[in-house]
């Protein structure tokens, strides 16, 4: 058995951060040996970290208990590390302090991040696997453009991935013209700082997320553009978005309205989704699921609450 | 002061006909006299045929009390009533029970229905103040065809209401080439039987209702339709729905996507909205709204739990 | 018609305080007439106080509109006031700036304030219309004391408030043994800083709320117990409290377990409940509900969303 | 590698019974050979059983995905099934069904049943694994008395099965005076026909789940009673249950009173209650928890969402 790739996680102790912690306790390429957080964090053992003193509650905020493995390991300061000795930074960072540390994470090491910091740098791609990995050639010119070993790739906004690994085999086939979306999202997308008070959303929708809808239609663009001379040529097709809050814990809902340029019987549709990304999920990577696109028969599917752990 | 309409309310005990119990209570021209429901509740007294002998329980599901008139009204078995002494009847019957007892009542009498028994009939106008009320002399066209001295008016699906009074408007000033609509439906709109199960709904999204979006695709092109030469032409612009249910109580919210005939400015189109319906709302009708159409600057508005009351 | 007394409210832009707008707006006694809040909203419009400038978000938290008269009213810094001009100050303030800050008005003028900061020092009694009004001769203790011309009257945890006003005619007619309560509470009694997470409570029941098991026992011995020798000696039966919170809007669920030290017959204990307060109640108080407790034949009955709006 | 023991589960098209269907899916010791429902199912393979014909919607209504090994097994007619086949029956039927049809079927099999038709008879023990086994020569009884080959025992309410679990420790260790427990309940529990409507639940709370406090006092006392000349005496001490029904979806909650004869330390109390059914759990059987009783020291816990998966 090879030996594990050992991984960082920096904001270790918020909700994005505990996902990270999550998904890759078991996994069977990396193995997390260091965990950063702010300053008030540092220096305290992970467990201790996330416990509060005077009632004993301890913040941890996924359904799967805390990974045996990180419960010992003693938080840093983010703003303080080198990490040098791992393989790669997680980061779940607010984008303020994004901007500012995950820059120096990069001059070394490669850094998947959550924050919306980079996003929009045009030497930054915006990659999701089976959709674009065509654009993976822009970290090269990231890397000589600042200086860097290692380099930074976010993970798009997650209303966007689903969005546009979707119109990926549709703008593949047949051309898109226009794409208009209406989300129904999760709290769990907004976090705990602030996130979601119970008293806005209960019996309630709440039909705007800040700048939820141009980081969509931007980042859409973006990832179903074209590396063309170094620089990724956007989507030419206009994207409009209404993102709404719904009482749901987990899973985005999206009813998206596509306009192509060749038309294609509903049964061609389908089979240029199912069938898209085959190439790449039947690489067997370690995470990815059997197939990227699942299509429902069913018109009661999908469901958030029953099929959002598909294929986990 | 005038002496008030006596009126019928059929399906007295489901909680659409409770609804009509509440409007209708304290309404400055109509007094509900008659009530009636299935075999099974004829003869009692309205409060003991809503109670439940063993527990003791009410099933009243309106947040205001049982009006104090309606109490002790004995209930009628609805397949036997002659409503020939009241002024109007409401009916809120099952779609197959209308069909059937509606003609009858309206053999004599004005009939206002909750059901889509008779919706797509074509000399059957679906009236909404302030919007098609130019519908309304198709009446006499039903009448004459029927050979009833009463009518039919059936009030249309309440996701359908909402969307045609926004498009009117925009209707009217630009001209409507193509709508695409979704909604979030409040789990009120399922009614009771068999309604919407908790177990379905909690933490979820169910994306789909039965029927629902042909329904609102037909009834909105015929709501904005023409009254020609005694028939309505259904609006020519396309209609495409998606209708979802999601955990809130009442009042649906619906994001549309409206592509117009003739370019607007943002502030065209606003006011044109604002403006829309203040011939009918200044009529001062009992009922009547102060404005069809509220315009809102917070982005974070319309939400439905706090907006779903404005103006009653 | 008299004129009505001018009153101030402090901590207006938060929930509480909100509440206090609300329900003084049409009151027939009193009229507000200054609003402060923390330095940050200080000389400001109300509407614009509560108005988030780049968003254009309405921080408005009641279904209510908010009330005309204070729309325009000047915001004032709480810590820079002086109230001696109007003729009773409601204050909705976090525990510590009521420490601080209540005294001062006190000093002046009467006070009736949210805040748990002075509930239980023993010359402040926690008055409750029709269950302890005899402890109203303690203001005078405190007033002298303390050498104020005012006084600060708390108003108890609101989840004490229902418990002691059922309690008091069992102690009155049957003498208490032991008191056994658990509490459901709504998501409205946490408040918005920081209130409580959707993620939190969404599908869950949270079993612990810091601090109001104790809060709900030493409260309700205090508001039940006697006044001699110029202070309050608590009730001396024992009260054992478990307070979760569900996720329910507003209105509080208590499951109560008596153990009376006289036996009494069902009916008898009904008759005792349905009479309390009818002395109070009788003198027709704005604001006073027609009947302090009402007592349900109906199992299924209190609900908190059908039953916490009745009597207003 | 042993082979296993071929069961049959009647009542398989309902929530109860897929259920049944998820838990012994991958069982090591039992496969499912045999299902019956409804005349209405029999004679289609379980997934067309399960299917809307006119939606195309699928009736499952686990996370889980339906079990592949049951997908085509046909639906049998439970009233006419000859289970001489199998090693062991599981039921999953309503009440009056199950009077009629288990005892046929313990005729020849043991059965494991759901419903509460036989729970109350005095020859059916109400077994829980690692509280009351001492009660298993009961079995006996009732196959001399009925003269069957089989039996049934039933599964207590999942209320009172959480409930006797806790009390068994402190029953053995300090004796028992009385017990007043408050439940939270969760909609799961109500299943699908009738179920509990959202409409009815949504911010909300119902205080009444009927005759459901009257099974948790008689079977909590039958349970943690004694075999006593082939007959089970009642524990002797009251138990006084007030059950409510909350917006949560699987997991109960409970809030415990209990008032011990002999006075015990709370740490002598967690140390019995932790160490309770050790042998049991020893036993390394499948489906058991490593521990009966966890006893958390943070305050906020247990809650439904985070802590009903435990253990699986």
């Amino acid at each position: 058995m090879q030996e594990k790739i050992p991984v960082a996680v920096v904001g270790a102790t918020g909700i994005a951060g505990q996902q990270f912690l999550v998904a890759l306790d078991q996994h069977p390429w990396f193995r997390v040996t260091r965990l950063a957080a702010s300053e008030r964090s540092a220096g305290k053992k992970y467990l201790e970290a996330i416990s509060d003193a005077s009632s004993g509650a301890i913040r941890w905020y996924c359904e799967e208990p805390v990974p045996d493995l990180v419960q010992t390991l003693v938080v840093e300061d983010a703003a303080e590390c080198d990490f040098s000795d791992v393989g790669m930074v997680f980061t779940a960072l607010e984008s303020e302090a994004a901007r500012v540390l995950e820059p120096r994470y990069a001059a070394t090491r490669p850094v998947i991040s959550t924050a919306s910091a980079f996003r929009y740098e045009p030497d930054v791609p915006l990659l999701i696997p089976g959709v674009n990995l065509e654009h993976a050639p822009l970290i090269r010119i990231q890397q000589q453009r600042r200086g860097w070993k290692g380099f930074i790739t976010p993970i798009p906004n997650c209303t966007t991935t689903g969005l546009a690994i979707t119109l990926a085999p549709l703008q593949a086939h047949f051309g898109i013209d226009c794409v208009l979306m209406t989300s129904l999202q999760a709290i769990s997308g907004a976090g705990r700082s602030p996130g979601v008070l119970a008293l806005d959303i209960l019996d309630n929708v709440i039909p705007y997320i800040p700048k939820e809808e141009g980081k969509v239609e931007t980042e859409t663009q973006k990832i179903l553009g074209k590396l063309v001379d170094h620089t990724i040529q956007p989507a030419s097709f206009r994207v409009s978005a209404t993102c709404m809050r719904v009482n749901v814990k987990d899973g985005h809902t999206e009813a998206v309205f596509v306009s192509l340029q060749t038309e294609g019987e509903l049964a061609e549709v389908k089979r240029a989704m199912e069938a898209w990304g085959s190439e790449f999920t039947s690489l067997g990577l370690p995470s990815a699921p059997p197939a990227l696109i699942v299509v429902s028969e069913d018109p009661y599917h999908p469901q958030p609450r029953f099929d959002r752990d598909l294929y986990g």
